[in-house]
């Protein structure tokens, strides 16, 4: 039997995280289990509506039966406005089990399909400090990560281009904040002045791992130097002579920076993490790693949970309360 | 008489602030009256060495005397070690009537051209919390202000692309930091997701006014927050039903998104700011006003002088103190 004749044969339902430029799906079984991974570089800002069906079929159309309608649950950016349809925020606080609710369903072509854009969440400005925020696809991680621990309440953060924390507290997001630190460490190592002086880091690399650790302590102890701390990298690398050399010296200088800011958001949460229990970190292991380490250097305790599996959780949720309500 | 030729027989000698990415020439009479004005976008990023020489005769050519040779005094990047030719930096506390110590002289072909390139001042991390920093052009504007001044002690602030802020003392800058405000400005509006929500303010509009004056308040009450509220942008574009529409948002986005960045860099100045008398400002006026605003509603003090006359001033010292050690 052919691979994709065994898929089709024991597929369930299909996940995806369609985000802004990219989109990842997964081809599962009535159990879960994940048969087979693919994806693409088309993300909502590269895609019309009218030419989000042809692109999900052109990845996940060798999993699909030749008959039977398949479920197909999609969180992320593909039900932003600027999506494929539209599935409303849901202001919070609101419990992470009720995300199916908000779900909608695009007109398609194909029989085969039977498509669920899962919502966001969204917060408004009251009395307790909420301040706007928005976010699309990480409440379906938090969801996975509520699924498997019910009772969890604190601080989980999703680091990333725009860096989540979110409070949950009996299954629901009470409220959270979006900080835009991978956004702009990338415009900074690239585009600014400090381009010049910034390489890939490696935090296993001990001169970059303590360049690092000072870096996220000195944004912890005086935040508002920040800036003057980015335009001092240059000074340094200008000025520094006991700076190694060569990659090294740009390792060495992207570490501080990525430490600096990093370091930002940390103070940034200021007494909230401060008053918090050990931090669930979800995301990649090697990001996750590195803010595992900025939680250390400030004495904070952190464990870590896979995006892949958080959101695989959150969207079998939504599958299954999907799949009860028809 | 023809204007040029009435300019070339009072030509004493000529002023030049070659900068990064441009450079402004003034024709100065015996007494320091300026008798014309000149300029061109190539500054030191689009210049090798041995361009310097005509990109300057195409500027200010049509000044020149068919004979005899014109001192030509030159601050900023054009003394860069990637410049026309390197003038070390002079290390601080340093005095600002000795810069013309520092001054180098590059080889030139037109026998009417006598260069000086202007030194520009470094700093090294002490005990005295010194950190790296450079500056190159901005320390002639703060040697024209101590010429008028030279009892003046305090703090001065120069907004731009890197903002400089100068503890001068008896003469001397004892310390200096940068700040990357302008540059970080830029790249949010035009190059982060916040391009979509930023467009140009004008903090003769009230609610522009408003919305500046709070953003420098949050700033300064939790800067750690800073990356946060850049986020929080781009979700109350989204999500706030009381902002105008169409260009007036855009605008009051963008007076957010710049009292957001200017207060941080208040921020950063933290104790120093507190505890010093009205800050001198210098630099043009539309900026050098918003920084003004910035200092009034944390309940600073300030003054402005103009950056052009700084700059001026700082050149006739030079000039003076060279045409003596002749």
């Amino acid at each position: 039997m052919s691979q994709a004749r065994e898929i089709a044969q024991r597929l369930a339902w299909v996940g995806v995280d369609w985000g802004s430029s990219n989109l990842r799906a997964w081809a599962l079984d009535a159990h879960g289990e994940v048969l087979a991974r693919a994806g693409s570089e088309r993300g909502m800002l590269s895609l019309a509506p009218a030419e989000y069906e042809a692109e999900l079929l052109r990845v996940i159309g060798n999993w699909l039966p030749a008959t039977g309608r398949v479920p197909v649950r999609v969180c992320g950016m593909a039900g932003a406005r600027q999506g494929w349809r539209e599935a409303v925020y849901l202001p919070v606080p609101t419990r992470l089990d009720g995300l199916a609710r908000g779900a909608v369903t695009p007109p398609v072509s194909d029989p085969r399909l039977e498509i669920s854009l899962l919502p966001g969440l969204c917060q408004y400005p009251d009395a307790d400090g909420r301040t706007f925020d928005v976010m699309r696809g990480e409440e379906t991680q938090l969801a996975g990560l509520v699924a498997g621990e019910p009772g969890l309440a604190g601080l989980t953060c999703l680091p990333g281009t725009h860096a989540k924390w979110a409070h949950l507290e009996a299954g629901a997001v009470t409220r959270f904040s979006t900080f835009l630190t991978g956004e702009l460490y990338g415009l900074l190592a690239r585009q600014s002045v400090l381009k010049h002086s910034i390489g890939d880091d490696d935090l296993a690399e001990p001169g970059c791992r303590d360049a690092f650790v000072a870096a996220v302590r000195e944004s912890q102890a005086a935040p508002g130097r920040y800036t003057a701390r980015l335009f001092g990298l240059r000074a340094q690398d200008l000025l520094d002579d006991t700076l190694p050399t060569g990659e090294a010296r740009g390792a060495r200088l992207a570490a501080r920076l990525s430490g600096l800011t990093i370091g930002l958001e940390l103070a940034g949460m200021g007494d909230d993490l401060a008053d918090a229990g050990p931090v669930t970190l979800i995301g990649n292991a090697a990001l996750s790693q590195r803010y595992a380490l900025a939680f250390e250097a400030l004495g904070h305790e952190s464990r870590h949970l896979d995006g892949e599996a958080a959101v695989l959780a959150g969207l079998g949720l939504a599958h299954r309360n999907l799949a009860e309500r028809r």
